[in-house]
């Protein structure tokens, strides 16, 4: 299958970057990017990352041979019941979006033909969103985790196993159960934690103080609490027993560091600050670039 | 008062950094460093963090005119009781640790001269510790944070201000309850969530494949839980009310979340986002380099 036209749904960080490392990398087909406004479109045009922009979803997608909606989860269902009536059958249907079973429960009720849907989710990120953040290098190195459905063809994974890899990616699959536990653990609930602890800081009275006298841990970590907001509700909302689940066990595990300061306890705090330290630096060299 | 001898307990990553850093400066007396080893002391002379080196602390003590204490909060009142019978009457005593209250009770309950008692905590730190991390830079535009006793003389506090100035800290004076409540919420409580969330995902079957996916948020996060096992389990038991209490106004935040996310609540959950969000972008601008 030539894949000579690609609809890329929202030309933000993640959509936008896709487009623009894509064609960089030598891609001759087509990328059109639908957007909410004409004049972020031309911008995007004029910055090399699409080559042509619509805000009319339905003509874009009826043409492509692959759609990317790169879109805030809770805006994926909106856009797959517009791309619904005029997909094509060979058409494959992809996204980037942060959890995905309910993505693919979206995609079971609203897509005529299952066999083409390829969902997936760049792990790859910015502080900063929207078309001034693109970055053609923004998945060089990183994870992309492509979670199929059972019925999905073996041919429309390798294709976007083939188009993610021209963006520098290293793609792996697995199932989607599996993609939005481990993904509550080892991004959703760091987020959560955060912002609950950017917001318990806000409620002391001295907070003008306190972030005057912040010291690196505190500034590291309150980083990731400048997150999307609407993306990190959504992500929330989207994984909610998982995130629910990863918050439950990180509350029995702050239990036991609480009370063993409670009753002086040091052996089980160096226990514990060991354990945490030695799988820290065991594991974190496994890891990709990120 | 001539300053021409300074007496350095530890030569670690903090009293090697004050040692070398006020070398560089031009300041001309003599820096003893006392150390558990003497091939260390040897290497840190070699390397020019120090003039002198000596297993000897009551001997470097004896003759110094400030004496710096750069040892883990636990180790701070053996060393106290070692200078107590030798220290001179106008012998600055100053410290680095992270927590204040118990070092002043310590040195309350063992040293002589409490006018020359200059408490100080610099915020200032780096994943590795040890002699091989000692930066001459380590401080520049870094706060450096005095708690004086009621007692103490101002020419004490203005020297120890003065000597840290030399190394390009910015030298600030506050009440020691007021520290370390402060740091307890910017410092030790990210800590404690750092080490508590790391130790929570190793308690999970996929171990490795939770790093595998680790994305960027957790690996800022995971960063801190890198720090010292003995220096923050140190922390955590001399700050041990500042920390719960830091600790257990966090989890009210956290279970806020937390049902919002059970209820589906998307409301609350952007409100808390948001809110820390923007506190997180309005302060954080207030803070020197970390």
């Amino acid at each position: 299958m030539n894949i000579s036209n690609i609809c890329v749904v929202g030309v933000g960080l993640i959509g936008g970057s896709f487009a623009q490392a894509l064609k960089k990398s030598g891609f001759t087909g087509t990328i059109t990017g639908v957007v909410r406004d004409l004049d972020k479109g031309r911008e995007a045009i004029r910055l090399g990352v699409i080559d042509e922009a619509t805000c009319d979803i339905a003509a874009a997608a009826g043409i492509a041979d692959v759609i990317m909606l790169a879109v805030p989860m809770l805006s994926m269902r909106e856009q797959l019941e517009k791309i619904a009536p005029v997909v094509r059958p060979q058409a494959i249907v992809t996204d980037a979006g942060s959890v995905k079973n309910p993505f693919i429960a979206d995609a079971r009720e609203c897509l005529p033909y299952l066999n083409r849907v390829v969902p997936g989710h760049p792990i790859a990120g910015k502080e900063k969103s929207g078309l001034e953040a693109v970055d053609a290098e923004l998945y060089q190195d990183h994870r992309i985790l492509l979670t199929p459905l059972p019925e999905t063809d073996t041919d429309a994974v390798q294709i976007i196993r083939e188009l993610w890899e021209k963006t520098g990616g290293i793609v792996e699959l697995l199932t989607p159960d599996h993609h939005d536990a481990a993904l509550a653990a080892t991004s959703h609930l760091p987020h959560v934690l955060a912002f609950a602890m950017v917001d318990t800081l806000t409620s002391r009275q001295e907070i003008n103080e306190i972030f005057r006298y912040a010291a690196g841990g505190f500034r590291d970590f309150s980083r990731i609490a400048s997150g999307e907001t609407i993306m990190w509700r959504d992500i929330c909302l989207s994984n909610q027993e998982s995130v629910y689940q990863a918050i439950s066990e990180f509350e029995a595990h702050l239990t036991v560091i609480k009370t063993a300061i409670a009753e002086g306890d040091g052996p089980t705090l160096e226990t514990v600050f060991r354990r945490a330290r030695e799988a820290r630096d065991q594991h974190i060299g496994h890891t990709t670039k990120l």
